[in-house]
This record gives C-alpha cells, structure tokens and sequence, in this order.
C-alpha cells in the first residue's frame, strides 16, 4: 500500500495536519539536579501534538491542534503562543479546569517527569472539531489523547470521521504508565486502536513497554500485524528501521551534534508530514524526518526555530 | 468559656500542633507579569498548615504535620525540608500521585493562583494519624482539608477524636471555591463544620463568602451562632476583631512595613499558638500573633527566619 518510492496522495483541503492531544506547559529546572533541591524552573510552550503543529508551521505547512486549556494565564499564554506563530486556535476549547503541566527536574542520570494533567484531557467532540477533520489531510495523535476520557472519546470519534473521509491516520505510541487512566490497561487498548492507524512511529523504547524484549525487526512485524501500514521504529543514534510489510529498510540516522535530544521524535514528525505534504515519496519524507531532526538535535529546546524544509534538506544533501 | 485575660488549659502531651492538610509547591513567578510572558518560576516549600507547624517549630514549640506528597523528586523535597527544620514527617504519607503544586504569577493587580491538586487530597486514615491526635495539644485544619474526599474523611475523623479527647480544634476558613470538589456546596459544608470548632480566624474576605457582606460586628456573630467558642477576624491594615461572645475586643496592627503579604495569616497562627502552649492568656496569645504576624511582613516568602517567640515579643514590647 505504502510504496516507498512513491508519494502519498492527500486530499486537497484548506489545512495540512490537524494534530489532536494536550498543549501545556512544560515547567523544566533551570539546572542539573538530582536531589531536586534546585530552585528555578523555566516554563515553555509544550505538548508532543502542539510541537508537531509549531514545528509544521515553521518548515512551511499549514496546521491546527485541537486541544484543552484552562480560562487561567497559563491557558492565555499558550493560545497566544499559537497566534504569534500563525496558527488558528479555533480547536483549542478553554475549559474550566487548571491548564496541563509536565514538570521535569533535569538529571544527569534519568529525568522522572511529573504530570499535572488537569484541562487537556477535557477536550470534548464539537462541531469546529468535526469541521477540522474534514478540512485537513492530516489526523495525528499520541497517547495522551487516548489515555482518559473524555478526551478518549473525543479522539475516538475524530479517528472515525477521518477514515470515513479518506484521512492520512498517524499516531505516536509514546506510552508512559503514569499518563494513563488508574485501573485501565493501557497496553491493551493501545494495541487495539492500531488497526485504525495508518502510519505508527514508535521508539524502540516503546515497542519495548508494548511487547517486552524482541528482534527490531520483530517488534516491527507486530505492529503490522495489528494493523498500521507503515512502521517507523527509531533507534536513537542507530537510525530506524521501517517497514510497509512487502519491504523493510533500515536508515542511519542524519545527526552529527547531539546538544538536546528533547523533540527530536517530534522533529521527526513535522519533516516527515512537511514532505509528504509537499509530494515528496515516502522514502524522501522519512529522509526529510531524520533532517530535521538533526537540525533541532544541535539547539536546546523542544521547539527551535525551524528554517524551511527545502533549506534543511539542503542542509542534509537530500 | 474563653476569658480574654486566662490561658486555655492544653494537654500535657509529647506534641504541641498537629496540622492536617496540604504539603505542597509553590511555584512563584520571578516577575511581575500579568501577560503570563514571564518565563522563570521559584519553587518554594508551601503549603498552610505546612507552613504554620515550621513557623512554630522555629518560633520555639514542637508540631507535626498530617499531609500526603507524591512518591516523587518534589515529594521528596518537602519531606527533606521538614526533616531539616527538625520535624517528624512520620505523618506525612507518601502516595502514588504527583505531588500538588500551587502556581502563582505575580501581578500588580489580582494574582489569580492555579491549583494542582493530585496527592495532597489523598491523605487516608491511619494508627500513626489517630497516634498524632492523641499525642498533641492542638489540631490545626484549613479548608483544603475538608474540600476534597479522602481527605475529608480523614480529617472528619481527626476533628471527631480529638474532640472526644479533650484537644483544642482550630480551623482556618480560607474558602476558595476553586479548591472544592465539583458540584458541591463548600459554604453550606463550611458552615456545618464549625459546630466542631474552639476557634476559627477568618479574614474580612473568608467571611464575606461565606456570608456576603455585613458588618464586622455581625459576622463574628455569625461565626459564634454556628458555634465557634473564640472569633478572631482579621481586616489587614485595620488589625482585627475578636469575640468569645461575651465580650469582643478590637486589635490594632502592629506591622510597621508591609514587604510581603503572603504568609501573614500563617504567621499570625503559629505567633498565637506559641504563645498558647507557652501559658500565655489569650488576650496575650492574640498579641503575640500579630506580632509574629508583622515581623514576618518585613521579609518575602510565605516562612521567613523566624526568631524565638520571646524576641519577637521584646521587639514589638509586650
């Protein structure tokens, strides 16, 4: 279905990619800090869904998030982000509960995020939802719009009237035990919802939290097997491995400086979309992924200040 | 019952305070913002009661706070710090939620606090809690810990056996209705509790949502009707009003400069129950909480380096 050397037809709508999930405030320590005695904390426009959007918009596409805020400045500050970067708040809905925060100590060791998740797991199925769908070629999640209702629900329904509508489905497995609802198997609905989903990007990591230990190549069969048409699997500083079940690939990865890994999946994703977008073949887009991935590699920060695509592919040599 | 000019007769017991309630962050903005465009944010050990049992620990009484914190870095963080203050946190229940922060960006004109409420609510009943009532001379709660189940329950049962045992119960009304479990009515729950009371201190606002407004005179009565045995009502600048219903006395201020507000009902608690385990009248305890009171409203931060009640007494000559 998804032939590596060729592009992938979108439908001609008014917006490219309408990624649904949580915009919120990412609160990190000014330094390293083990004890977490430090005191100062920075706070930055965060969320995977919303960097994705953000980095889209700057390497020249067209985007929308859909997502809950509280009616608290922190709610304003992020909504303003958006429209200082160009992008419609129209799917962000203000709701009455206090705005989402990850909370990360660094750590030279292993940084333990802590998640306030309040207003984005409120998001619920409007019309300017169902609306966006339908003008977009693009419907991209992770977890955390899958993990609580209501915004399950909400993200459910949208998965829904995308496929009825001939939608690009594309999801980010990015699994983390704390986001999910108490009680709940994560793991299980998360395999269950794959045979909705066109294209999954998962991390060795989390095939890993899916399946256990295995082969990267089997761990990519699985998730074929449940259903996605094209497997993206990264490997870190060992590239990735992709498969659209008739033929499997394996690409090194393009980075060359290593200065903050954070956002680089989400770097990954706005290339990846950025070219597809563009018509580029699949094969080109994946390429077009691991670039601009790279280019965020070198600078601090979940969201850098992206040139456009065709400048980092040229950058790149693609 | 409470004679201005008499000591209250307090237990002979290994503890002076136990205050139950919330253990938390507060994350406080380094600027003046009322954009929310302010980047860098302070972390501060926080928390009312919290606050209250350091105070008196400094001010030269022993006390012990019931709380519950995440199981993590910021958990661990308030812990260590009551550990460093010298205080037990044998109390102090580690859960499997984030710790709860309090967010406050500082602004010029009305700082509107955003809440994360996550373990602090969780606190359950245990032996060690019913331990700490017996062993203690004074509970101490605020409205955080009646707003929320479990916590509620927990401190139910709390106000209920220090009762049967003959402990001095204290609330601080401190309504937000942002801090309430949704679809509940706080005022009718608040107003229900103070049966249960010796002494309640609202300020001038607590009583005004609580009762809408009315004369000082005629809402210390109201708190009196719903059965508190001692009103003390603070107006900021106007110092307060205090009534054991048969006799009720105006108080003057002792602050001379005003940096910092936050932190002074606190200051005023842990000044007057010092005072209180210390034999002193209660006409004496309520002046020496406002003396505690103004010295903490020279220095920034809600706990400030409190000398010994005696010092603070000589200072502001009584």
């Amino acid at each position: 279905m998804f032939d590596f050397n060729s592009r992938i037809e979108l439908q001609n709508k008014s917006n490219d990619i309408l990624a649904v999930g949580e915009l919120l405030i990412d609160m990190i320590s000014a330094d390293y800090d083990d004890d977490f005695t430090c005191k100062t904390y920075n706070k930055f426009f965060g969320g995977s869904p919303s960097n994705i959007a953000m980095n889209a918009k700057k390497l020249g596409i067209r985007s929308l998030v859909a997502s809950a805020v509280g009616k608290d400045g922190l709610g304003m500050f992020l909504i303003n982000h958006l429209h200082n970067a160009g992008i419609d708040a129209g799917c962000v809905q203000a709701v009455d509960y206090a705005t989402s925060m990850v909370l990360v100590t660094k750590s030279k060791n292993n940084p333990v995020p802590i998640f306030y998740r309040e207003a984005d797991y409120q998001l619920t199925y409007t019309k300017e939802l169902e609306e966006a769908v339908l003008n977009s070629k693009i419907l991209h999640f992770s977890c955390w719009a899958i993990s609580k209702v209501p915004i399950r629900n909400t993200t459910e329904k949208m998965i829904e009237v995308a496929r009825e509508n001939g939608k690009l489905v594309c999801f980010d497995p990015n699994y983390h035990p704390m986001l999910w609802e108490r009680g709940e198997d994560g793991v299980a609905y998360i395999k269950s919802i794959i045979r909705n989903v066109d294209i999954i990007k998962p991390s060795e990591d989390d095939a890993e939290r899916l399946f256990g230990r295995d082969s990267h190549e089997n761990q990519v069969k699985k998730f074929l097997e449940l259903g996605a048409n094209l497997v993206i699997m990264t490997l870190g500083k060992d590239g990735a491995i992709v498969s659209n079940e008739t033929e499997t690939l394996k690409f090194n990865t393009l980075a060359t400086e290593v200065v903050d890994a954070t956002g680089a999946g989400d770097a990954f994703w706005s290339g990846f979309y950025t070219a597809l977008v563009k018509g580029y073949s699949i094969k080109e887009a994946i390429l077009s992924g691991f670039a601009v991935s790279a280019y965020k590699l070198k600078y601090t920060g979940a969201v850098v200040d992206l040139p456009k695509l065709e400048e980092i592919k040229e950058m790149y040599g693609l």
